[in-house]
């Protein structure tokens, strides 16, 4: 008899050589990262948001939807948009990042969604703090957990399931977490969580729940799949791990010229260019941003923009740089307050998360 | 001395076993496809759409841009965004779909952009006829083709170009012919062309160019890259081809129940499932689509819903099924009035182009 087990597969990595297969190229044909040239706006335009979506956009009808507020509080509430939106309202700009961003670069790779390193965007979200909410239900003083689920379902490595991720309670309190029901200033679109989603500054996107229509708390560790299983940082399928938190620094280079459509190779002429594109970090503010034009074998300081759109947006730099004819690899490298940099060779983990490997920008310099 | 030849290679064909390479998957992870429980909407919501951007996205102001229209015309003309929204506004719904749609499922798989089936999409574009506008102009009796170039510039199989495709005089005049500025009735996104696109109902993807500068009437066959070499259906490299046009009919099912998160293997539970998707064709209206749930060994008749959305719009069809507990593989088949249909096994050509195979979902129904 047919099991959910012969559906669905437990996770694996790859075998040494193994090319990318017909399911990850399934899954690259859904979700997409932001073409890299649209590093060039401050804030990523609807579409252009990098998008990874575990199972189906769910249909969800705005004017029946709520929110239940359950669990260790005193007093349960049950939103609606209309009670939600008539709260007071906060936006932040805010960089989100796939945590398997990078995951396809990995040796040996990690087999799930093949990402390279565009799974990222920065989008202007609006919503209503969740703490005064929670304070409003009534918070146990032994609560540990807030566990968010989403309307979307499905199932993964044999676990059915709808998606759900908890938050320690300290972090779920943090002020910058919001319920946003906007994003760019329209209704959320219906792939980044329409009507209602989490998000919470500075964490990897898997925390940032879609389709919001549940918060539990919870006074015992939430043990869900894609808190327990899923989302943690592992040497292999034994080691228990740690969980996947928040966004390690990272800096893009904005390709320069113009691509080859194959092989997305840039071609440029000699003469004055001006390098950009973006850095983030979600443990501390980026401090400095280093550039390379060799592959990693000599870095010169770049320019950083202010952090005029507040501690929870990438920022710009830039960098002058005067090509002769050539073959170049460009990358650049953020480091942020709290020290934190990115490696050249990339430490490896099971789940393929957390990486912020140098971006390699194949350029060709051709003579006038 | 590195040259063009160096950055940007001649097409080729995948070896008979050869997987998925890096470069088929950067463009997987920049271009993307509609989501297939997308399929839901009647007009598929921005940033559901699917995108095939040959180079990137060029960065131009909408206060600045000008349309020039020049080339055999007595008059040419040079319009702004005010002058051309100032002209007859008209609305059509019209399915895109990528002429390469498919192309990862042939064997040998040419390589490029490796679309499985998912590449369409079905949006309202907004803007003004083109005729008027050619005509106003002084279109030459010894017209041939009409020439339109994009702002968007790179270089594909060694030819250094901007985007530019031309429409055999004829189908220029046709009435459906628009120049586009409204997407779904906000201005067009950056990714689909903004802030002026061409839309040529009925026509594959490569026919609309996004980002439009230029309209040039020719006395002479256009024999530019897109035209001459890219889009043509060829039984080898040393076949000259017939170019490659309208949109083959087909049909697809929207994905039913919930699915694997790895494998998009789709999950019901046994019990009545109403089955429904869409179905288009460029050649003619689709008058009948057939679902089989044994992959294509029956067919039995769906239910097509009115096509209220126009002739250019795709259409929803309706299928009951009571399915038993066991594996299904769901297909759906369109047949337009021209008489043209979908195979079951694909003739091949070099480019991947114009492929309408069935669609295979794999299901499973589990016992309750």
């Amino acid at each position: 008899m047919t099991t959910m087990d012969d559906v669905s597969r437990p996770s694996r990595v790859a075998a040494a050589d193994e090319a990318i297969s017909a399911e990850e190229l399934q899954l690259a044909a859904r979700n997409h990262g932001i073409p890299l040239e649209a590093l060039r706006y401050d804030v990523t335009p609807a579409g252009l948001h990098y998008l990874l979506i575990h199972y189906d956009i769910p249909e969800l009808d705005p004017a029946a939807h709520t929110l239940a507020v359950d669990g260790a509080v005193d007093r349960p509430l049950d939103l609606d948009l209309a009670a939600l939106r008539e709260r007071p309202r906060v936006s932040h700009k805010v960089t989100l990042e796939c945590a398997g961003n990078g995951r396809a670069l990995l040796h040996p790779r990690p087999v799930s969604q093949p990402w390279l390193v565009e799974a990222v965007g920065n989008a202007e979200w609006t919503g209503t703090p969740l703490a005064p909410l929670l304070r409003e239900a009534g918070l146990s003083p032994d609560a540990v957990d807030v566990v968010f689920t989403g309307a979307d379902h499905g199932v993964e490595r044999g676990v059915e399931q709808d998606y759900q991720r908890a938050l320690p309670v300290a972090d779920a309190l943090r002020d910058e977490v919001l319920l946003a029901y906007e994003m760019n200033g329209a209704p959320l679109l219906p792939q980044h969580g329409a009507p209602l989603r989490l998000i919470v500054p500075g964490w990897y996107g898997m925390a940032h729940v879609k389709w919001l229509r549940g918060v539990t708390v919870t006074t015992a560790p939430f043990e869900g799949y894609q808190n327990a299983v899923a989302y943690r940082l592992r040497r292999d399928a034994d080691d228990p791990g740690v969980p996947v938190t928040r966004i390690e620094p990272r800096a893009l280079v904005r390709p320069p010229g113009f691509p080859d459509f194959m092989s997305r190779t840039r071609v440029l002429r000699p003469g004055a260019c001006l390098l950009d594109g973006r850095a983030w970090s979600g443990h501390a503010p980026v401090d400095a941003v280093e550039v390379t034009v060799d592959g990693g074998a000599s870095w010169a300081p770049a320019e950083l923009d202010p952090p005029t759109a507040g501690e929870w947006a990438w920022r710009r730099w830039r960098y002058a740089w005067t090509p002769e004819p050539g073959r170049y690899v460009l990358g650049a490298r953020a480091t942020d307050a709290s020290g934190r940099s990115q490696p050249v060779a990339q430490p490896w983990n099971r789940g393929g998360f957390a990486n912020n490997l140098v971006q390699r920008v194949e350029v060709v310099v051709l003579p006038e």
